[in-house]
């Protein structure tokens, strides 16, 4: 399972859809489960999708992790944000010391918590906080330009740091994870992430930007100039993701895409949390359509966004709850409802196994 | 904690309200966590809500059941199911070897699966079943009489029905469970919950009666027929639970409402699965209003009534993915969404313990 990966396009290049016979072989078997036709509804689909991913009758997620990706945004200069930089810092040695939010969703379905420095603008080592078993530096540059006046990074730095989201992914999956969530750490980050929503499914920005951790009023108008200065002075290529994410994008969100475009590689079911989640995952879908059928969507996120750029990935989400922290936290509460759909197509007994009576 | 409850008004005379001080207290806890402002959406909600009922600040559901109430029904002489009438006993005995769909899922979340025949017209004995630890017998007649004929039970029989859900609820809580899920098993049984349904919430029969396990349009209308006639024929008072109960409804229906009330009375969680256990729900409610504030609607069914129903009772779902099996299915599923809650409202640190700094 070792990947020499050297650049994109290797990765791009040796993505594979999923096995479609897999997923008609599964239906077949749901349709003989002693429950009235489809009765348990969207755990059927998706543990009838994770078979065609994995390529088995014998699908299993119950080795779950969530990589945290983090890092920080030139663009909070514009007054985009409800909540100091140094924030992105201080979270992750919250991750660190499992007091967030994610740990504890993530301890609740069995999952471990990966993080890893993108791009934060703060050195780690100055909060005390060594790289070792669960926090890894990649840190591309400490933190994006401001994308309102130019490229939020280069080209390259965008496709190197994709890369590092897709190597920490492939050696978690090489250690035995079966199912990866999509984590996020940045103050900001909910503008680039708007500003790629909006170049990629061209959606109005309107539509598109929310309140993030709840700027007021007055922020979310500094936060859609900002977009709008900033897709004014790029021009981001909606045909193009490498080119969108490096012009208004950010370090975390290209890891995410990194991990996302890793699960496909690998033929791993990947669970997607929210509106930052779902810009890398929008980046991965642009650079490869294929890397979408290999995304779970775990939940439907609070930021008005979200549910345009679910539908531009074909994606339903799993969980409805309301959240809007980030983190990972809706992809991993969604892990538990994969496992469940898991459990259900391998342990539900069929009619003539359970001896029931099938219709009239 | 020994109830020594003698008759159906001492239950309905001895439940309280929440402690909404309790809530409060707890929405003040939230507020200090070290997230944006309840991003956490409505796991903060669930998590207060939990508080509330369980009158501390420190509440758990670690401890789980689901009940599955079992019985059959006399208005499957008018043609409204699409599954013969074995088939109910046939699903307690792959119940009882744990081979179904609640099986699956309360091994999944971590609850135990208690059976109890309510009115199944087949002898559990005639089907090797022994009464036991997770199987017991209050059967209060083989099956209900048909309702589009006459009344489906007498009240006292409707009384003896729902106290016996009652007694078993409460021996569960008096061996520690802290969350109760209801479940059912019964061949035909979403025709007398369409009609308590309609009953209740003043909804009209095309609104609230959908296909069931998968009757055709012309069983369809059968059905819609056949409550029509019992509404008819019996004339049941919306103002009276007990006496829709017992004019068109169902002992495993009582027995859920037997649920019910236990939990409001005992100040313990209850989630309610979908349209079956919600009807049961629906008269508990007639029954004692204040039972509603102790109920969370596990999930939405595909049953196109059971919106009417969650809303007539002020309850959103926690889950929608498109369940209609029934068995507690949904519910049980939901528990796991509850226990994340409260994991989130005790475990997440707040902004001062994790050293991150608030709002600018």
């Amino acid at each position: 399972m070792e990947t020499n990966i050297k650049n994109l396009q290797d990765v791009l290049d040796n993505i594979q859809p999923i096995d479609e016979s897999m997923v008609e072989q599964a239906k077949e078997h749901t349709a003989k489960l002693a429950v009235p036709p489809r009765a348990l509804g969207r755990l059927h689909d998706i543990g009838e999708k994770l078979c065609g991913i994995m390529g088995s009758q014998d699908p299993d997620v119950a080795s779950k992790a969530v990589i945290v990706m983090a890092g920080d945004h030139g663009i909070v200069d514009e007054g985009v944000s409800a909540f100091p930089q140094e924030v992105t810092g201080e979270m992750v040695k919250n991750f660190l010391a499992g007091g967030a939010g994610i740990n504890c969703l993530c301890r609740h379905v069995g999952a471990k918590v990966i993080v890893v420095d993108m791009g934060m603008k703060v050195d780690p080592m100055a909060l005390g906080l060594e790289t070792g078993d669960i926090f890894f530096s990649h840190k591309i540059a400490p933190g994006t330009e401001n994308f309102a006046k130019g490229p939020a990074m280069t080209k390259e730095q965008a496709e190197k740091a994709i890369l590092c989201g897709f190597e920490r992914a492939s050696a978690l999956i090489n250690e035995g994870v079966q199912v990866l969530g999509t984590g996020d750490m940045g103050i900001g980050n909910t503008t680039p992430s708007a500003a790629i929503g909006a170049v990629l499914t061209g959606a109005s920005l309107d539509d598109m930007t929310g309140r993030g951790t709840g700027v007021d009023d007055e922020g979310l108008q500094r936060k859609k100039a900002a977009i709008q200065k900033g897709i004014d002075v790029n021009q981001p290529d909606p045909k193009d993701g490498l080119d969108v994410l490096a012009k208004v994008g950010g370090y975390e969100i290209a890891g995410i895409a990194g991990i996302v475009l890793a699960a496909a590689y690998h033929k791993k079911p990947v669970v997607i949390d929210g509106f930052i989640s779902t810009a890398g995952a929008l980046i991965a879908h642009a650079l490869c359509p294929l890397a979408g059928q290999y995304m779970f969507a775990g939940h439907c996120s609070e930021e008005p966004g979200h549910k345009l750029m679910l539908d531009h990935l074909g994606l339903k989400p799993i969980l409805d709850l309301g959240l809007r922290l980030g983190e990972g936290t809706g992809g991993a509460l969604a892990m538990n409802i994969l496992e469940a759909s898991v459990k259900v197509f391998k342990e539900v007994l069929t009619f003539e196994q359970a001896g029931v009576t099938n219709k009239e």
